[in-house]
């Protein structure tokens, strides 16, 4: 263990909102080792600006950035395939988005696994959220149970445990949980389509504005007029 | 379904002996779509050509080869890290070997599944194997249950089911499988190390060597005089 007696954890740290809030929780707790992937998505590039920000906030030395090809090239998503616009709100009552990435979830824990097996961590922390969330299936309890047992049966010594402090959470909540822990939210990206300034109307952006409104509290990152 | 009526099935094909029979027979029940993942293996380029003249050899036409950037820069495995020597026979009687790669199913599996989920196959083949085999933990038949039920919690309609027909058979029964169902032998490649001659000495060179001879016929790869 190094850095006075706090265990290691592997955090998975897209740049958003929820990842974090779950960062700086994992912070608090562990000594942490944060990883970002980008696979094609269309604001990866502001993704890693986010990534590396929290990062030296949270004063989180220990990280990795890689490229996931194979989500590009595969499609099916709004996130990664040119040809499918990225939505505005109002979110489908029913069924899943069009903004769900095929099965992405498990590239990322994959990823965040093979880490953690090879650094000594115990844990691996990921922000996803069912509540108010976009109705992706990887981001059920249910998904994380099957993955934990995946995990305890094709490791070496099946004692990493993957963990999702945020899952029952709803978004004003983590916005409350968030400024509690001192989270910087001014240095985070959720919008799905633009870099510069949030869109404001896409799945992601209309959660986030909502989720603030609600905490009564308002969001620090700059939105394009609409 | 195209190709006759054949419904369709994703493939994960390394261009070695179990999964170029694993191939084959996915290829005489169905609509195959092959996927090869380089991973910074040391054999990756021999790897590729193989997989390619599998495909060919078995009319695929439908083929996937990605990169996977993380399983490299995370290592912690004799096949990624440049540090860590591949041993040479014999195995260890017990233990996981250097071999291993840590929780590297899971990657091949999440493009597999991806791929899988965006073009409507059903099934996904891999040739894994347990008696005769190094002793991974994610070959083993309890890691592929745990894998299906998160791509059954996981995926849009949960449909897709991973599917493992060598799991329980002895090298030396994959290669009269082979034999009877035409697999392309001399076109495979299964040495660790070695990407002109197999080496003949490596974990799967032996392992390979010794299926051939209990199954009493030559194996058709050319081999570095030792």
């Amino acid at each position: 263990m190094a850095d006075g007696g706090k265990s290691r954890a592997v955090v998975l740290l897209s740049g958003g909102m929820d990842s974090c809030v779950c960062a700086t929780l994992a912070a608090r707790d562990h000594d942490v080792a944060a990883v970002h992937v980008s696979y094609g998505q269309r604001t990866e590039e502001r993704e890693r600006q986010s990534f590396l920000a929290i990062c030296r906030h949270l004063n989180i030395p220990d990280t990795l950035m890689v490229r996931n090809e194979a989500l590009r090239e595969i499609g099916g998503s709004a996130l990664t395939e040119d040809g499918i616009a990225v939505p505005t709100a109002p979110l489908p009552a029913e069924g899943v988005p069009v903004t769900y990435v095929p099965f992405r979830n498990a590239h990322l824990l994959a990823v965040a696994v093979s880490w953690a097996e090879v650094l000594g961590a115990k844990k691996v922390y990921i922000g996803a959220v069912e509540p108010d969330s976009s109705g992706y299936p990887d981001c059920r309890p249910a998904y994380y149970e099957a993955f934990n047992a995946v995990v305890k049966a094709g490791t070496k010594e099946g004692k990493i445990q993957v963990v999702t402090p945020l899952i029952a959470m709803r978004k004003a909540e983590i916005v409350r949980l968030g400024l509690e822990l001192g989270a910087p939210f001014d240095l985070t990206w959720s919008c799905y389509s633009q870099e510069d300034r949030a869109c404001g109307v896409c799945d992601s952006c209309v959660l986030r504005l909502r989720a603030f409104a609600l905490a009564g509290v308002s969001d620090p990152i700059p939105y394009a007029a609409t």
